[in-house]
């Protein structure tokens, strides 16, 4: 059914769409080729959100050569007046004569449309060419139109005996650097980066692409952080930073400021983890301060006044934000993917609650014995068929350390 | 200096070496390519100690084309009267004109000599074509000619975080069928293969070789138990296969039984690990009828009624059984390479005294949480840089595992 002609084209649009990897977001990454015979008389990729599709730039860059062309995109075109106009009114009023099509159209509601539009016009159409790598290039994207929620990745940086950090919290480098350069390129195609607030408070890290061979357009993944009783210090490095944070608290402190009574400070043995470190102190520092302004809810105004948006979550039934509020919360906000880059808590969480549907490890060639951090705190089996089992996705060496990325059985 | 066709003839020679990893041990695989102009006249590879070495073969292939010839040796031919006659005389009294050499003899003491003695008599000889694929053929054989030890290589099979077994000692499977494949060729390359008694009270395992698609030639690695209160049951499945085992055990332990007082059983509470299990209490039930008989020397008089060696081995500054006699003693016996393929408790052990020239880790997509059993028990570290440091010298893809291969960095 496809030639080899056709074959090498749609692998073309894919690396066209790629292009757009960094910078569509919230739309998927498209691309597309407009050819007359064995020619190729235009191309086209998506760029940006509120810019043109693939498909209008492709038959624009052919002009006059449309007329019987054959097109090949990445992705269904879509058929409905959104943002921009229909992709298959352009189509079909070029005079092409045939599209082929890499995969459907993700969202349940539309899937589909485009393809009968173009065949009621008379277009010739064909579907499921190099569908595994025009899918792979939008996951996250048809994560979010099937389910409303992101696809999320959990990104570890441990040693062979699984380990992230030593007893004492020294975790600067298990991996190496070409391992942490990797990380921004895959930071780089998040809509959102995730942590817990410990990870916060011991690191103190950005979550930024700062990496200044990719150009992002201006973006940066939207920072998200959980932090149900709102430790997180208005000092954090990345409140500092270009880009959105958030941060997830849980409801019972969301008490606005004005309704709280101006009693003293909040106990100094809150239900927060002892004092340890450096960066604590500057927390509980924040905190007091807070409460002395009138409880935590001046905690929730203090981050506001230094651009960070808070916003109140529900509890799960053991007490913790509840992560399918939060992945909800994140859907409606239209992200595809969200990279979880926490500690052993949120990491085991999330995999405990089988919401991670890859995990991506680097993996150093050393070993930090049982007193070091494990990665993720599970509860306990009873046997071995009780764990959740992932697909070994990938395995490629980044410098001397090698990425792992299991996916979820059940994930595409 | 060498040519696309020297490569090539230099390739094949190791590849005829490699027919020979099962079974030449303790010799070294040595493969060997006699030539006439671009012609392959002659070709032989070593197979079995005792019998002849790759180089009279390839000789003796080549009949009446050995004059004038070039000669691929893998492994410097030797010039000294051993089992068998040297090799430099042969290719000295065959007439060829050229000795092209992979690498030298490992041996210090004879290291060069060939080249000398072949050069004396007039032939060019060459060293160095290949040399890492010719030396990778036995990097066993040259470490035990160096330092009189085997190189020590770790086995184990874990999950992404490390763990070996879960809680309650649930250990199979952790990986999937062609893992274990593959260890089973990794087994068949091995002098021995080493592990812990508790491993043995847990598993009762082989240690062979029984994949009937690899042909040993009868052999057997050598099955080694560290075992210092002679726990061991001569109802061990070991014990009833084809192949020697060593039970290392303690000095203490090893007195002769008719030197030991005829009085009652030793104390139940003696410091061995607690029954817990079924073949532990098999164990208890065996070294009780020991004791009755006269103490813990029967224990040893019972295993070696069963075909077991026991070896008293000295003990070093912790009061286990030391380490670094053992591997004295397995040089001594000619074992090239040793595979350890034991719990947490040895595994750690070797690791923590920088033993481990290599660890095979073959690791599966699953995760386990911290509640289950850590691959190596390691002393607490106090810095990142107190970590041992490996080198990722291979990875690779075993069905839905990956196995990684770890280098000593300064382990060839
Ligand atoms: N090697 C790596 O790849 C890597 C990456 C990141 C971090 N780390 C290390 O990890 C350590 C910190 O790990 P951690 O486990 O202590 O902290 P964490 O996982 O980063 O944060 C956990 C905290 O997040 C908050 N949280 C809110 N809702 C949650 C929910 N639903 N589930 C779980 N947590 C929720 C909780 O605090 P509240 O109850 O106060 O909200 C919880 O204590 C640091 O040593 C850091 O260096 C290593
Ligand atoms: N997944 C895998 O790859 C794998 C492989 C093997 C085992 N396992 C699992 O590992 C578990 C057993 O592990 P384990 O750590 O308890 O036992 P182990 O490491 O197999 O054996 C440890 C015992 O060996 C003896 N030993 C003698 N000399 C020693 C020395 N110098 N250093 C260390 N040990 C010495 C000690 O007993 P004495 O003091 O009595 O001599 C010690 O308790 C089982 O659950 C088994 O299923 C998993």
């Amino acid at each position: 059914m496809f030639s080899a002609f056709d074959e090498r084209m749609m692998l073309r649009a894919v690396e066209l769409a790629a292009l757009g990897r960094h910078t569509t977001q919230p739309n998927p990454c498209v691309g597309c080729i407009v050819t007359q015979g064995e020619q190729i008389v235009g191309e086209g990729w998506h760029r940006k959100w509120g810019e043109p599709h693939a498909e209008p730039l492709a038959l624009q860059a052919a002009g006059a050569q449309t007329q019987g062309a054959t097109v090949y995109v990445t992705l269904e075109p879509h058929s409905y007046q959104g943002r921009t106009p229909p992709c298959t009114d352009a189509l079909i009023r070029a005079g092409v004569r045939r599209v082929v099509i890499g995969v459907l159209d993700a969202n349940p509601k539309v899937s589909g449309d485009g393809v009968r539009q173009l065949e009621a016009a008379g277009v010739e159409v064909q579907v499921g060419l190099l569908a595994a790598a025009c899918g792979e290039l939008n996951l996250g994207f048809e994560k979010r139109m099937v389910t409303g929620r992101p696809r999320v990745i959990v990104k570890t940086a441990i040693s062979l005996d699984g380990r992230i950090a030593l007893a004492n919290g020294q975790s600067k480098w298990i991996t190496g650097a070409a391992a942490r350069e990797d990380v921004q390129r895959l930071r780089s195609r998040m809509s959102a980066v995730m942590t817990g607030i410990d990870t916060v408070l011991a690191d103190d890290p950005q979550l930024n692409v700062r990496d200044p061979s990719i150009d992002m357009l201006g973006r940066q993944p939207l920072r998200v952080v959980l932090d149900s009783k709102l430790r997180m210090p208005p000092s954090a490095a990345m409140l500092k930073l270009a880009g959105q944070t958030i941060v997830f608290t849980a409801a019972a402190l969301n008490v606005p400021s004005n309704s709280l009574g101006v009693a003293g400070p909040t106990p100094a043995a809150a239900p927060g983890a002892p004092p340890s470190s450096q960066a604590i102190s500057e927390v509980s520092a924040a905190r007091s301060a807070g409460a002395a302004e009138g409880g935590p809810a001046s905690a929730a105004d203090q981050l506001r006044a230094v651009g960070a948006e808070v916003v109140v979550a529900a509890v799960d039934a053991d007490g913790r934000i509840d992560l399918g509020f939060v992945m909800d919360e994140l859907g409606r906000r239209m992200c595809n993917d969200v990279l979880v880059e926490a500690g052993p808590t949120l990491v085991g969480r999330i995999i405990e609650l089988g919401l991670a549907d890859e995990i991506i490890a680097y993996v150093a060639p050393v070993l930090l014995g049982p007193d070091a951090r494990t990665m993720a705190n599970l509860p306990a089996l009873q046997a071995l068929d009780q764990a959740q089992r992932y697909t070994m996705h990938a395995v490629d060496r980044i410098g001397d350390d090698v990425r792992l990325i299991l996916r979820r059985r059940d994930a595409s």
